[in-house]
């Protein structure tokens, strides 16, 4: 997907919500537990009831790989459902990859060519060869960790580099490698308060926030302080949405979170 | 696999080789190409051929996620018939994971619970919660980036943080995370001179060293400057040995390699 059609989906849905989809199987409902693939039908279920109210949907590989092969065959079925279904939401894929070139070329053919997302995460440690491979397929998006959001995040990315947070050297650095067009980061949304030193080196990037909802950041702040001209955010919620009811209501209740997400989005958007 | 039995292979087999399976089905033999699982068939050759000569595998799982549900399923034959076979072989997960803590811990269980691999390789970037849970499962091991064999090591990791290097801040500040009974560092071996520097910070501690062989690093300078009272290094080659043919003879040559590493290997071991 190109930066301009994301806008536009952005501009005509008033929504830049991220829909997380973490499926775990000791907290989806029970009565989907007896389903040949209870996984996929969850992810689906989620899929149809959000998608009005957001734009982006991103599966996170781990909560695949742990169930192993059909695990894996629950994600593919996911990715493919949202390309046959829904190819006008962004689909990331959170698999926080990264390694040497030839190995990280691997991973950008699989989350790429093969699954067709339109984007991926990348942890940054190893240096532009590990991101540039991901930089490579048009219309291809990879989002390199800035400021994550979890408390480990002040061990190394809170501490100084060169006179800078490392979390911004980071950005300042891997922003070079590419184009606001084929990059974005990842902001954690506890940490509001640092988007505006953030804004002040990649001012056009979009922002991939996770945190809102179940790691407590405020949306409030995350807008305040990073919407830029073409809005420029993707705010992610996973727990907050899809596991707000493990009964038979799941996905209404679901799109009712979503919807009021959706809703408060579209205020900050009016402004 | 415990520290001590580690030791113990190494000490019996007078080898700390790791042998890299990073199958690329434009590389290896064109006859295998027309078996089922072109991928299992040539790695079981590669196991057998080099299981004398080394005491650990290590597939990088992006090689596998390539080729979708087909590389994954070789993965995972691949791995259990290394458990199955070779269980006195250290078994490495090359996956270079990491993300917060309810995410590591699913990643965890995938590698840990589900593939019974012995170790898996950690990227760093997110701090604490991203590292500690792959650390509380017995006997077995997180391999964190330290300091990498590419040519992007040099963005941040060799940029100073502290008044140290970033790597060595990072191998200093994440060895506190576990023991030297549960942790590693991968070290890239195109940077012998710096294991010194690194030794110092952390004595007992594994190694793991990628980059000899195809990468340029010298097994010697490895050695002098790695080299604890345990050992304490495992030293890997993955393309240097899989791929020095694509013959009928691709099994045997690598066992060549294999053995002319370990036998190097030896004399270091005897000094």
């Amino acid at each position: 997907m190109t930066r301009a059609e994301l806008i536009h989906q952005i501009k005509t849905k008033h929504t830049f919500l991220c829909v997380g989809l973490d499926p775990d199987t000791e907290k989806i409902p029970k009565h989907l537990l007896t389903e040949e693939d209870p996984i996929y039908e969850f992810n689906k279920a989620i899929i149809d009831a959000t998608a009005p109210y957001c734009v982006s949907f991103k599966p996170n590989t781990a909560f695949y790989e742990a169930y192993g092969l059909s695990g894996l065959t629950s994600l593919e079925k996911t990715i493919r459902y949202l390309n046959a279904n829904y190819p006008d939401h962004f689909l990331i894929a959170d698999a926080k990859r990264g390694d040497i070139g030839n190995t990280s070329a691997m991973y950008a053919r699989a989350f790429f060519k093969r699954l067709d997302c339109d984007a991926i995460t990348i942890a940054p440690y190893m240096g532009s060869d590990s991101v540039k491979p991901f930089l490579e397929f048009e219309n291809k998006w990879a989002i390199v960790l800035g400021l994550t959001s979890n408390e480990g995040s002040s061990d190394f990315q809170q501490q100084k580099m060169n006179g800078k947070f490392l979390y911004e050297y980071v950005i300042q650095t891997s922003a070079g490698w590419g184009t606001p067009n084929n990059m974005m980061f990842v902001i954690g949304a506890t940490k509001a308060n640092m988007l505006t030193d953030i804004r002040a080196i990649i001012p056009e990037h979009f922002l991939l926030i996770p945190g809102v909802g179940a790691q407590g950041g405020s949306l409030a702040d995350v807008c305040k302080y990073g919407l830029n001209k073409d809005i420029g955010l993707l705010v992610n919620s996973s727990r907050g949405i899809i596991y707000v009811s493990n009964g038979t209501d799941f996905a209404e209740r679901a799109a009712a979170e979503a919807k009021k997400m959706a809703d408060e989005m579209k205020t900050y958007l009016n402004h």
